[in-house]
């Protein structure tokens, strides 16, 4: 019987397993400096703070001891988002309360040492951030702990750091929103027929269409995050053929195109499903 | 930095990556009911016990643990042989002392008590095992626990049963002779180039060139181990296309030949690099 942290781990794994997902490292693609092995090794370092989530910690410290531990491998940012939305989801798990009232609590008693943790998990690890508002510089999240005075004179906590991301950050809204995609990723995972890898790759495609990645949107514009997201749903509307959906993943690539956001959240509904037994591998 | 037992989970993880490993699953082959995620499943539920070596537990104990926690999946027996050699590893790295001595203490140190640990790891999933000597039907492994009061009117360690396994299986021989093949592999491994997972993958087929796979000989017969080290040998002398290890893999896959031992041993020099930092993902 795993625990919710191994879940977790596992749920990391199983994403990256799951192919094809276009744009992404997946079973059978691998980027020139980030590659299958980079994921691997970020999901067994982030173990240790994924254990402190269930184990009652602070979200912000986990968050960061997970950060700190994926990061242990030299393919950059693997799985950053998908821990931002695993940390609370394991910590509301390890209370007995993987639901979407319970990690809304979890959620709602985040503090403002929490935010200092998320800033400082920015030490560890580089993660693409879009720029801040105009009135909110001294918050802008590459500065990692510099930013830490800011945030306590703000009296800001990690909840309300991800209000203030929600419109650019599609994980942010999940933290803001009771996980909706998440557990709705869950149930179309537990639906599935077939591998569980399978059923995420699926999970994946279903998921780009109906939602424009916000990692594109962030890295190439809103008008690209929508394109994806059309072409993704043509390829769901007619049963593509794999080598169609291939196709799609190649172009993806060649521009640079990497629906980060959309991996993330299907990471996140594959942890719940095995987390509540609604899936088995 | 991550711990002996995490680095043992990566290298469970990175050998079934390693691809192509003829015979055996890998990134780029699945059987039919034993599938990439059940390695990664066994991988993650092996930790706890992995944990509990490091951590200076009895070998017996941690080496029951890590495979009841590796046999929560559907695939059944996944590293059951790695974790077999992993065990001790890990425990001697909990020790600061990763080397064929170190190991040799952890070895000689064992007792009837870890002999009972490992026969109680034969409850939690199917293993392949020979007949036993005429003699010593009541060690037969596959009586599991039922076997334990046998092993205690004997007084065997686990190092004893060791050595009366060893004439057949090339894992035994690793463990009463200070895990020459294993720290052999952790040379090649950390003397390749290019993506951990292809050396691996290249460490694997010169090891299955140079030692006939015990566990092809106990299912097939020792002519059959042979024949397959002589094709591997084959392919290595020739610099063989890619094709033709392919080939070869489709051949074991399609006779059921699967050389678990070579991986197994490869799992534990993988290890070994990685603990010791002479190679880096």
């Amino acid at each position: 019987m795993r625990t919710p942290a191994q879940n977790a781990e596992l749920a990391l794994l199983l994403e990256v397993a799951g192919t094809p997902k276009p744009g992404n490292v997946d079973r059978h693609r691998d980027f020139d400096d980030l590659r299958f092995e980079h994921f691997l090794a970020g999901a067994v370092g982030a173990s240790e703070g994924l254990r402190a989530a269930e184990g009652g910690g602070g979200v912000g410290d986990a968050f960061e001891t997970a950060v700190a531990g994926m990061a242990d491998q030299r393919g950059g940012n693997t799985q950053f988002g998908a821990l931002l939305l695993l940390v609370p989801l394991v910590r509301a798990a390890g209370e007995d309360a993987l639901t979407p009232a319970g990690v809304e609590s979890v959620v709602a008693d985040t503090t403002v040492a929490d935010a200092a943790g998320f800033y400082r998990a920015f030490d560890h690890v580089d993660v693409f951030v879009d720029d801040p508002p105009a009135d909110a510089d001294d918050l802008d999240a590459r500065r990692g702990s510099d930013a830490i005075p800011a945030v306590e004179e703000r009296g800001l906590t990690l909840s309300d750091l991800m209000e203030l991301s929600a419109p650019e950050d599609d994980n942010a809204v999940e933290w803001t929103t009771g996980f909706p995609r998440t557990f709705a990723v869950a149930e179309s995972v537990a639906a599935g027929t077939g591998p569980v890898p399978d059923r995420i790759a699926d999970a994946f495609l279903a998921q780009l269409a109906e939602h424009p990645d916000s990692l594109v949107a962030k890295q190439h514009g809103r008008e690209v995050a929508d394109e994806v997201a059309s072409r993704a749903a043509a390829l769901l509307d007619d049963e593509a053929p794999a080598e169609a959906v291939d196709a799609f993943g190649d172009d993806l690539v060649e521009r640079g195109v990497n629906p980060g956001t959309t991996a993330d959240i299907v990471a996140a509904g594959t942890f719940v499903a095995l987390e509540r037994d609604e899936v088995v591998v």
